[in-house]
């Protein structure tokens, strides 16, 4: 069975090449063409349209930028829903809006086709290991359709709920791992102040209640880790900018069910103002910069 | 050699009683009586006072409830330190401000002891068991010294650096704590209000990069785990308003020293909202009630 | 020349009536019922549709709850927009977002009709009176046509820029109010609990570089003013939920251009948390509650 | 009657030299020799030491940085107090923390002197033109005998309450002050990302319920007002540094009473970010700067 993958940027071509490398039959299509060519380079089969990469396929999958992206793909008279036949599998692993991803899914509903948001989590270098995380919305039978699919792509397979809840799973957590990562660089920046190896300190919270990912796996303060962003002045990575707009997801969900989430909207504020000083494309961990005084120029 | 205990409320009393049972000789104080009334029936041996249970000691425990008390009880002319012998060790488990604990270190110095600032976490269930964690500042001398004593009451020994360091270091992971509390707290009731179930959020983020101690041992939504004080209207473990004092002492540290910790003072202000809504006493877990509409009655 | 009001909630009946008492042919509709009979109870003539209101005006002016309704009534092809003579000038006073507001006026541009968003302020009170403040968005010609209409209904007329620009001073205008109001909570509350009369206080602030609308205008201590929601309970006045509306504006338009707003987000979120503890109809001052412990009951 | 004045810095040596024009006997000292160099070059005569510039005096001023110099010099064995006939006035103008002013005013009390803590505000211009605003603790009878003095050096003389109500009505208001700066930098910006002209949006707010002090006499925003610090790179002005002092005093005032001050603790560490970007001594209004993209240099 034939799989469309549209969108084949630096998550979405690696993402294809594993299906194809699996064995499947992948075309995919983006509207870049210099994504085209980095895919075809690859070895990917590509069309010249979403539309012929999709037609005849029984799979269709995306991986496109934001809610306006995915939205005009699919919605509308000319979007690509009302060419597909129905009972045709679709996955959007895009990071949208929760109330996007339930537009889609109820023109799916209504077009007879099969649903899931599935939103990833693992980065670009998940993406090339086959490792992602998936966290999904839509219904049980539609989860375990596209399966097959999730797992040549990534290790661990979610399922959040009803649509969207794999948009509103993915969100909390990243939301969560902003706070997360703000904390931790105010403890160790705190206690550096105050005279404490950041090292030990790390140590010390890492085996204590102040344990979490950020600390554990991926240390703001250079030095105190090997192989992550803080180790290459913050190269690579989640970029701050990407965490920006996923804060931003969370605060227009919030606002919509008049939720209060004080930490995490002052979390977006803050990579607000280290976007505007210039640091949007480091590693979300630099964000312990805004707490430190620049090192001083010899 | 005999040790005298001072200060001998919820977290002192098991403490000292720990000793006592390792086989030590303990002699207790505390200026409340109904405290020293519980020690004795619990078969601890108390003095009539702090300079009685010191005399002839060689090594001084206290664990007191706030700098001003371990100044009053120390520091002075008429302070315990002008009593004691040269080389007496003397242990503070006491969490107190840094500065306080330096300037106590400071004057022990002079007088030739030897000082310790030791503060503990894991609670009155750590302290009755054994099994708490102390993080101490001083020298690495006065940490091994002190060890025979520690290990009687705890089971993790980290030594954070120098006199203060062992204050700095547990305000820096309580601080954290609070961060990761409220950010948990946010995430959680944000989920839930876009339709996912608590349970299986909380499983999500466990198993992503939301991880954090308070997700994964101390959930705060009422129903996903059990023997956590949520199960038990969140009676029973670590006090908001102790919460809210640690927090009052990264304040303090913070100013002291010109450091930014946004998300750590927003914490304890909304801890302290919390406190003026009548939750003080509740387990610092039920700052997710700051999130959720109250449930109605019927 | 016939002019049509719809929207005849607490806000546009007042100013619709005020319309039809300065002498001008106004005809009014509303889809709730009860608004319609308030309305023809107060001498306006109403219609049975927006469209059969709209017949033969050269004016059309809105004042709807949010952006949806607006969307709702004047655009698509069923929307109002389709039907109007070009040249007829349209004016909304409902507060929306500003996106909404630029995607109504191009539509209307688009049409050859004369559009401006005029969002007010000055609540129902400055309704009834004839006193509100109108910030407007189009082009001079526009604000001009529409002068005759908004001095009828109004004391201070801003013309604020291009479309959508009235939005936008209204959101700025209200999102710092918002920071004005918990701000002075909070300094008039840290006063009052070291030992300060609140009125002493705020006098001493209003003379000095403390002094705001907020403290001089509308002081949300009870006591201290009379004529204002503090002294009645909080009753009347401008409600904490519509507080929260707007401040929600305010943080999609930060999200839409990476801009950095922490207090506005904060203020945000503590008006969301004074919501969800049943707060919602009180006046906006009574956010000074959160800072304060409720009143023992005797 | 002499007057002893000490504390001859940047406030100090203005205050002094006002008081001695007014035609008073003046004698003032500072521990820095640059400072009484200064103070002797404008016309002062000066002691060479504080105790020998009290000797006779029937007025004791002090104009100091923080409570711990005040502290230093007034109290103790050796402290000035223990020299001062009973009934003397003592009149400190430093910002300190309340409860330092407290404590050095019960200790005049003990010694039967005349106490008030009367800090100031209206910068380094206020104090050379004897237009400073007072805010005074202490008795009314203290008020009013200390009244001839403050008259000479300020144009407004506030009696906020008993002793520590001058330094807790100066912390509020300057609390208040910051917050007020912030909240208009967020709304100007927010609203020229969105096409306004700040100078517009600065009017329409200005005679709107947005108006406060910082919007009317300072705004932080470049070529909207002259004689401000931000047409002039915010040079001069009232130092982000010391505002940041204060925002620190209010923390600490916080805490003692657990008191709930979100936006003004937010407040403080958006300034301390500030500082550690290099800001430090720029004037407060230059807090804008965090919300901004720097200038691109051509």
């Amino acid at each position: 069975m034939k799989t469309a993958f549209l969108g084949l940027g630096n998550m979405g071509r690696p993402m294809a090449l594993n299906l194809h490398k699996s064995g499947l039959e992948v075309v995919g299509f983006d509207l870049a063409t210099s994504c085209l060519e980095l895919a075809r380079e690859a070895g990917l089969q590509c069309a010249d349209s979403a539309r012929e990469a999709a037609r005849g396929a029984g799979c269709i999958i995306s991986m496109l930028p934001a809610s306006a992206h995915v939205e005009a793909l699919y919605l509308g008279e000319q979007g690509l829903m009302a060419e597909l036949p129905s009972n045709t599998l679709v996955i959007d692993c895009s990071t949208i809006a929760p109330d996007s991803a339930r537009k889609v899914a109820n023109e799916a509903q209504r077009r007879g086709l099969v649903f899931l948001d599935a939103p990833v989590s693992g980065g670009t270098a998940g993406a090339a290991a086959g490792s992602l995380s998936f966290m999904a919305g839509g219904t049980a039978e539609a989860f375990e359709r596209a399966r097959p699919w999730l797992e040549k792509m990534g290790a661990n397979l979610f399922h959040a709920g009803a649509s969207g809840a794999g948009q509103v799973a993915k969100m909390c957590n990243n939301m969560l791992l902003a706070v997360l990562m703000i904390g931790t660089s105010e403890a160790l920046t705190l206690g550096q102040a105050h005279g404490l190896d950041p090292a030990v300190l790390s140590e010390i919270m890492t085996r204590s209640s102040g344990n979490n990912w950020a600390l554990e796996k991926y240390n703001p303060v250079p030095g105190v880790m090997a192989n992550v962003p803080a180790a290459k002045a913050y190269a690579g990575g989640f970029a701050s900018e990407l965490m920006l707009k996923d804060l931003g997801l969370a605060q227009e969900a919030a606002a919509a069910l008049k939720a209060s989430i004080p930490l995490g909207s002052l979390a977006r504020n803050l990579y607000a103002a280290h976007g505007l000083a210039g640091h949007s494309k480091l590693d979300f961990s630099s964000i312990i910069k805004l707490f430190q005084e620049p090192p001083h120029e010899s």
